[in-house]
């Protein structure tokens, strides 16, 4: 099978571009995740993965990650991205991202109210969460907002 | 390279939650795979794949998946989503997945219908074809549908 | 952790189907990358990734790929797709990807000037650039276009 992670780290970041996809890109590296190759995935922290502050993953490295983004080309637009970790006393944990037409608190309280209905559904405790969150007004190039859990090893 | 999935599993399920995301993860339960890291993939029967009825995969596993979903928030929509696995009689299958706002029987049609022109256009025969489906009438909250063909180890 | 890729390969193609799903699995094939499941990857080149110009991969592969694409089932339609390639001299590079209602030449300008761009704002010196591209005009039938980088072992 393939190699389960043993590393979480939330991050996120917005960023402009000449283009929506490297608006994409530079909101990428502003959230420190802009030379990976980022594998989208749905979305459970798998036991005994651990909290780590600090990336440190060569470049171009497959990275698991489930995230949320938006980019928009509408100038004045409030755009904002958020993503939470759940982690639980005993198991696996959840993970819930949103990204929408809203401010980064709102966003936040998304991402939140999410993982509290995702362990409540699975009568789990809630132990702790993390959260990553960002926003930005769209100006005359595109935007984009990303919060991620990347998973790593 | 990365390992190539020796096991096949055709799922599928509806559910409600507070939130878009939180209504497609009770489906992902509802469906036996809402405790995986799912990664979409596109979309093929590894040859000697088996077909296995039942998932035997620890939480958070990086599963390899190819799914049709819908989420909707629309009272009354009727949504659905269907999965086909075609299998060949000699070497790798197709694996075609459809949502959307139809029945489970109109869903279950088209999987059906693309798994077999996909054989057609290979010039392949087909032996068998696994299908899962599912529907909903979306409620008073979010709902999803999804099904998916899980390829595992 | 994964596997990091250790070549690459850049295709395009276009196909029709009888549904959007098959229209897309034409295209694939067409660009000789119709028997693989794709991972969808964003968007890095590792570095000391060779490009090489045939792919042999076993079907069913998992196989990292950052690729853009259209479905239309809207006859008329004149649709492109165009992925770009940046290689450093000394180091990783970058992947760009597009996907619009325009013709492959306009396409191919939007992925290398995103290359550029992406380049730019790395302050990495761009050694080469390799495109591939494609463009259909829809017909009576839904029709696809893709362009993909393969990243492979």
């Amino acid at each position: 099978m393939l190699p389960t992670p043993k590393k979480v780290t939330v991050v996120a970041g917005s960023g402009e571009g000449d283009h929506k996809l490297t608006a994409f890109d530079n909101a990428l590296l502003a959230a420190g995740i802009g030379n990976l190759n980022l594998i989208k995935v749905s979305s459970i922290l798998p036991p005994e993965c651990e909290l780590v502050e600090r990336l440190d993953i060569p470049p171009g490295s497959l990275t698991p990650t489930a995230y949320g983004s938006l980019v928009s080309d509408v100038k004045g637009d409030r755009i904002a991205a958020a993503v939470a970790v759940g982690f639980s006393d005993r198991d696996y944990g959840t993970i819930m991202e949103y990204s929408g037409h809203c401010s980064r608190e709102e966003a936040e309280r998304a991402v939140r109210a999410m993982v509290e209905e995702a362990f409540r559904r699975r009568g789990m405790a809630l132990r702790d969460v993390r959260v990553a969150a960002t926003e930005m007004v769209v100006g005359d190039r595109p935007g984009a907002v990303v919060a991620a859990a990347v998973l790593w090893y």
